[in-house]
């Protein structure tokens, strides 16, 4: 390493922090940006430090925003009777991009998880709870992902908002659309089966 | 896209220009950069600026420097009767890490590639060509690919010093340290077999 030029062994050092970034990998990167213009590492410089600096949690949802309520919090258009709880900022994202939801968010911030230390206490659930008392919103639709975490922090949620006259729903688990029966899970064929409906 | 802040949008664009990195990862990657701390973005960015500003080609050997001449080039402990020439400074950093070479570099920025358009004033053979003038050089190593294109480099510049009172020589082709023979291609076999020596 030792035989690149200082700054580049910085570079190749900083951009090897990155998640899946191995040493070779950064290598890559950093001759790439080397190789391109001026104007290229600038605007890549400068988009990371904007991104940092302007960023933030909406103080509302606790989703990523650059304003303060950010653009969903603020959008009259949207239904404020319902809300719908995910554990991150990307999974919002993707219900965003499905286009199938109209209403608000609640962020957790991540999902019951008693092994890596993380307690009710650590989520956004009091936050929630706050919010309800406003006495807006009248359906709190649970979106929490579908693995043992997230299955029990959503029960962890049924429980705390009983009693608090706010109607809570699950989305539904089941076969996905264009999944095969036979590859699909011996869980999720039971889920699905659980939750049949008349057609 | 449109449902992240403007920033993380332009954030991940930027970081997808980069080689291998595709929408999903850059958008992994951002949110990691977003997680961290201020201070690992300021480093991160910095570290781009820094490179992409001080970073030179050597205007001696034409490999990536900080200073000019690079510490190679300025190097006295280092002999000045040999130079090794390589494709690109990645080159030449693979042969620093082996301390097997102890003599000067010279950097082509690239071969021979008449299919891409890379002739010889594409290359630094002229410049090469200039450094051997001044007579201190006694040995040239061609020490390009062995690619079609690294191998055609190689005979031009043989044919470019004939009779420049430099003695060239071309690294050794043949079986890998720690190859299978089994596992050996024909073409590397029958160079192997060519270039044989007395024990």
């Amino acid at each position: 390493m030792s035989f690149y030029p200082p700054s580049l062994v910085n570079l190749i050092k900083q951009l090897s922090k990155l998640p899946g970034i191995g040493e070779k990998t950064a290598e890559r990167l950093a001759l790439h940006i080397l190789r391109g213009s001026v104007k290229d590492a600038q605007a890549l410089a400068e988009s990371i430090s904007e991104a940092k600096e302007t960023v933030r949690l909406c103080s509302v949802c606790y989703g990523l925003a650059d304003s303060d309520p950010c653009h969903i919090c603020r959008d009259a258009t949207r239904d404020q009777d319902v809300v719908c709880v995910v554990e991150q900022g990307t999974d919002m994202v993707a219900l965003e991009k499905s286009g199938a939801f109209k209403g608000r968010y609640h962020v957790l911030q991540g999902c019951l998880s008693p092994m890596n230390g993380v307690g009710p206490d650590n989520l956004r659930i009091r936050e929630l709870v706050e919010r309800l008392k406003k006495g807006k919103i009248k359906e709190v639709v649970v979106a929490t992902g579908t693995s043992v975490e997230g299955e029990s922090t959503a029960n962890y949620l049924r429980q705390v908002l009983e009693g608090s006259g706010v109607k809570v729903t699950r989305i539904a688990s089941g076969v996905p659309i264009g999944g095969d029966l036979k590859y699909t899970d011996a869980l999720t064929l039971k889920r699905a089966l659980d939750s049949r409906h008349c057609l």
